[in-house]
């Protein structure tokens, strides 16, 4: 076996000025410069090198970026094989080291960070193996896949011995499916079509450019005001017809109550789901409105912004979701999103992964390709998020075609950026910010 | 009006060595070292400064300094009369903004230096009306203390006009009460007999001192070794007697079932309450335990690492709690503690804060006094945590006679730490911490 010792773990802020154009506004962030923390684990004697980031919004990057730097100190000396061999193992060394979880534990900044060490670590694995991360999950023993994950605090719901057996199900009929995502690939939807910063205009003519691009589901923004919705909803909804999907996020604007009666007050848009109605940490108020809402067969979705297994937990023990929103950075990484998987399945709840940002697209396709071919074995109600922004700065980027994700063939978790946008758009010394600065210089974006 | 400019907002990484002796050591924090992030406001044009804190147990703390760093933004430059004139609005403008709510929102790092900020910020407004704090929360016009209170994702439960009315309701008796905090003072409880890091002779060493002291309800640490908490528990419960309070803490260590399991196991040693005994986020784990226990006589408490309203409203919903351990720096400092104070009042649920750490016991006092005087009006039931430990590095540190504390009548929120103390143990350019490494002169605490 190779030598595998961790040199040095290195950390970036990224941002892009993604905010100059209304990209990714919505109620609650109107003004995002999309960015991240980007992690690249050195490893010594080998050019080997493992990537991995976690998505913010601008300010608040350089707090993620001290927590990776904080956190180095448990990763730096590792060899990856014994950390590969007790991934579980060394996930509870970083969540639950004694002093640094008074800070979190496992939520917020400290978990962010986290999630780009270990989502790393699963990159070089791959690269190692020679393989895409979805493919090295797939082939992973089942055993072997479920010893990389932390089951604390989930013990009351899920085993490793319910999860092994769930992997034993599926493995026949893997062929086809993995030919499948290979070639015709797997559902996206779009959210492109409706951000709050665009213009009625630019919505319509977006409606129409994505359903000649062979788009099925379609998300919009809503939240700030009734009358606005009520008119973008209807635009959209006359756009596509009645059989495609509206899917409609409020990205935590509202109270429990208020919540009910503003999406009641849309229905007549048959929305297939709203998305973040109120605060993501109020599981409770989720089962309340989606109980509310179930009569008018209007879902609830949510989990971008939910910290970690535990609260998906609680969500599905309440029913208070229909689809599950996991993000590829916001929890632990690929360990504790795996976990989510599992209990998802156990719950008969379809997981819709969040994406966007930066490089989300890039990183959860893996595992949910890994889901359709080794867990739920199913399509049915799932789709993958799908913006298009930022994936040129990517080695790698994600390829949707004709409304769909193609599996990448490239080793590793496409989690990759590319030098020339590194230097470009680092910050705050990267050549854009500087020249930013100085205010005879502004360039725009790219 | 005097000029309240804020001119800067200074931060300091402060760390005391207690792991070297033990203090503080329970089933998930096994070595802490003591810390803070220490807040100072400086004004332009005055003397008048305010100091605010975060608590946290070493590595770590140095996030929670850029977190600070990064918001003092929305801080510099303000007027003191500005923000204390709409105090809701400025809570939420350090909680929501834009950029900077992704890596939170309201939990983990970004909100313990949300707590630290803000704490600062009544420090100044006790010390410019010339008043503890306490005092301060008590002589504001209901109208005007309820207008401090951001009602996000709580409105569901309660509304600023239920608050005023319960504040009118309690005004009449106050003054009775007031007297008598100053006096006999406000109940404590002692957590310093049973750190997991104590020998057994300490431990009943420490009960009788305890006892002599006036002290009437004891804290133990429990969850690392069943066979262990047996002999702890039987041994403290020997020397304080049937009538006083044993109550166990098991710093979230334990699944659910095995919670149910390990405490019914421990039943005969009569304890009040079992603390945190799961993880923090898991309401629901909480309310299934509290429905086992309850059979027994045992109480659910938690509290310290809930991080914020949200997570209390539900405790308080779903039955979780019989005790609610609030922390005067865990969620956004005040002004959020005073919602979860009018939710418990709402749902009958005493307050039995938090504290110990650095500077708790000195900041949560206050806010349990205006409970007193200003919204229970009962002691019945209620009790604040006190450990001996660092209180002697606080410029006004708190007193407790007789197993109780005595309210303070020095200006401010009893935050202010001594130069000395700082210089000392700044972390990590202070006089211990540089002389600590060099390993030629390794010199202890004081």
């Amino acid at each position: 076996m190779a030598n595998l010792k961790i040199e040095k773990v290195e950390v970036t802020d990224i941002r892009f000025p993604t905010s100059l154009e209304g990209h990714g506004s919505d109620a609650m962030h109107t003004d995002p410069d999309y960015s991240c923390a980007y992690v690249t684990i050195h490893l010594s004697k080998t050019d080997l090198k493992g990537y991995g980031l976690t998505f913010t919004c601008g300010r608040g990057t350089e707090i993620v970026v001290q927590a990776v730097k904080t956190m180095s100190y448990l990763v730096e000396g590792e060899n990856c094989h014994d950390i590969w061999n007790d991934f579980a193992g060394f996930y509870r060394k970083l969540t639950s080291e004694s002093q640094l979880r008074w800070v979190g534990p496992e939520k917020g900044v400290v978990h962010l960070a986290t999630g780009a060490i270990i989502n790393a670590l699963w990159d070089v694995w791959a690269r190692y193996e020679n393989k895409p991360l979805w493919k090295l999950l797939v082939d992973l023993s089942p055993e072997k896949l479920v010893s990389t994950i932390d089951f604390r605090y989930i013990r009351d719901v899920l085993s490793p011995e319910e999860c092994i057996s769930m992997l034993k199900e599926k493995g026949k009929e893997q062929a086809d499916r993995e030919k499948e995502i290979c070639t015709t690939g797997y559902p996206a939807y779009t959210t492109s079509v409706g951000w709050l910063g665009y213009t009625d205009d630019n919505i319509k003519k977006l409606c129409q450019e994505y359903l000649d691009k062979g788009f099925t589901s379609f998300k919009v923004k809503v939240g700030q005001c009734l009358e606005d919705d009520k008119r973008r909803c209807n635009m959209v909804r006359s756009a596509i017809g009645p059989k495609n999907n509206l899917m409609i996020d409020a990205n935590q604007r509202w109270e429990v109550p208020e919540a009910i009666e503003w999406v009641t007050a849309l229905k007549e848009y048959k929305p297939l789901w709203i998305e973040e109605p109120t605060s993501p940490d109020d599981v409770l108020g989720h089962a309340t409105i989606a109980k509310a809402l179930r009569p008018l067969g209007i879902n609830v979705a949510t989990g971008e912004m939910c910290q970690n297994r535990v609260i998906f937990k609680q969500l599905l023990q309440s029913n208070a979701i229909a689809y599950a929103q996991i993000d590829s950075c916001r929890v632990g990484g690929v360990n504790e999103n795996l976990s989510i998987y599992f209990m998802c399945k156990k719950f008969g709840v379809p997981v819709c992964p969040h994406a966007g940002g930066v490089g989300l697209c890039e990183l959860v396709q893996h595992l949910q390709f890994w889901d359709y071919l080794s867990l739920s074995g199913e399509k049915e109600n799932r789709m993958i998020e799908w913006v298009d922004h930022l994936h040129e700065h990517f080695v790698t980027p994600i390829t949707v075609i004709n409304g769909k994700y193609i599996a990448p063939k490239v080793p590793g978790f496409s989690s990759e950026m590319k030098e020339e946008s590194i230097a470009y758009y680092q910050f705050p010394k990267g050549t854009y910010w500087e020249n930013r600065a100085n205010p005879d210089h502004i360039m725009l974006a790219q």
